[in-house]
């Protein structure tokens, strides 16, 4: 298997509904230090897993949605705690989404699973990964 | 698949017995620092894989029971050479136990598997992964 | 010199005012990683700059003050820009009033100057440091 | 499953071929800094998955065939993009050359996988993982 | 005394003249990630250090004329080892250029100092420091 | 001013005496991650701060008289506490001895100055600076 991985941030505000957050119950922020890395069999014709600067613009634009907000104010998240795992998830279906449309170009179709990585801090992490591809 | 993992370390002497150890045959030491990353197939009711204040807590008092110590000395240890991969697996088992034991909360039970790794300097790291569960 | 130097985090929300903060205008939030590096002329007399144990319990109340906060609702801050320098200003104040008052042990008056650094993302951090003492 | 990792790195010049490249099909150079990951399922006699002086040798060896050349130049690559993804590749293949070899000790030949991932900015890295034995 | 950092990278070609530096002396090449320190005494009056848009801008265009290149073929170094060293004091040198033309803004006159630290690998990096203003 | 830094690590064993190291009283040990920085106000004929290769033989052959020790047991150390900080002023005062020997090379004469940091884990590192030169 090969994979190529890229790195990006965003900085949000939120808050958490249950008690098992504790302090985390009030409103505050973090920034995530996103980790995507894109996986597949074999390599295409130019040698390569994907573009890396397509793979990169994609990350950069998935993250855009996200700077600078409350994620507490977006619709898109209403009644879901966006913990660092949810929101793992959340950028993994975006890219994915992104993939499927082909704006990573045609031989991005030959991906076969995505990892995305949220570092909260310098000892807190969590990912999703996913299958991509029909 | 989801996963959040947690840092923390521990500060320890011990030496090795085999000539594949060479200088390490003598008695030295080692600072680790441990990563504990949780697995599950689908997030529980509060959107997270894991409650990390207990994650967090189960690695220190794992960790506390060997911070400090030569481990030449526990009779956990007796007859083993304490390497970091060996160490990675008994943090992995102690860990394990915590979760069976219900002390992460209820929902950790639906946790699928754990991966503990042990960073012993900048060039150098060992990990143990395995399942968890009935 | 001898420096020592403990590492902790905290993480909040907060908003700018100011053309120059383009979307960062809007109400966001940050992790910062936080290091105090304290600093002296001559080791004390356990042949160590300060009690670490002490230090690091000293940088973990002064961020547990700000930690799961919106900054823009802290009277302190009122008028003020939070942003990451002025942190580690405040910081700083509040670690060098707790070395003061002797928080830290008698042989941290032996302290000369403190520099606290804020990281906010893999691509950016800031810092302050100033004199300590009589 | 246990792991043992270790780190190196190496310098070279080298362009690409494809309109993909963009500015990269310029004659530029990278540093990668190297991480190899030895994997198997149960620890040998030691207690151990590799001997680590002889995992570090090898992958200092497979290095020292590549480190301060222009890989342009280089008769093994005639044709081939010398993507980090290939790269990380053929440091695989080399690295399991001298495994199956003996080169890493008759214990070496109960590994069951490698992962060579090649680190070529603060953010942007790509990996191989395959299959070692018979 | 205050600090802002911002960290990017560029990838260069290049080989070195000289005994001292044995198998560099061959065309090879290095990935340099770049960090920027600003420094100034007091905050200016949107409680900054800079504006860090501006400041990632200058570095990122100081790398892009860089970036991608054999330093070899490039007028400005003629003669010249393009040392990692001498690099750092090159572009403490163009991006203070841009501070003196106002390309920071007109706050960023009250800027003291830089420093400019390149990484070229996981063991080795260098730096310079300067004055900046009239 | 110009610096650059190489990194090495060495492992030992020790104890501390004294109330306030708590359970480092203890025989216990750590990995010590080791940067020199050396420094000098201009280049050399080179273009360079010092001998990169022969800096690193320096760091290294300094640490391998420490490496893989039960530092309780050198008489170089009776009566001190082997602190982080403490062996920062040691390893500058060893590799300050082979600047003034000449074994960085005749041109290392003109360093000024020489900064040696210890880390110790992920939260908590020392260091040392102080002149050189006659």
């Amino acid at each position: 298997m090969f994979t190529v991985s890229v790195r990006d941030h965003f900085m949000i505000a939120h808050s958490f509904e249950g008690q098992v957050f504790g302090p985390a119950q009030k409103l505050h922020g973090a920034t995530y230090v996103v980790d995507a890395e894109f996986r597949r069999a074999e390599l295409d014709p130019d040698n390569i897993v994907v573009d890396i600067g397509r793979a990169t613009d994609a990350l950069r634009a998935v993250l855009a949605a996200l700077n600078f907000r409350n994620l507490d104010d977006d619709p898109a998240f209403r009644g879901r705690n966006t913990t660092t795992e949810f929101l793992a998830f959340v950028i993994y279906e975006r890219i994915a989404a992104k993939i499927a449309a082909g704006e990573l170009g045609p031989h991005a179709r030959g991906l076969t699973s995505l990892r995305v990585t949220l570092h909260e801090s310098h000892v807190a992490w969590a990912a999703y990964e996913g299958q991509l591809g029909p």
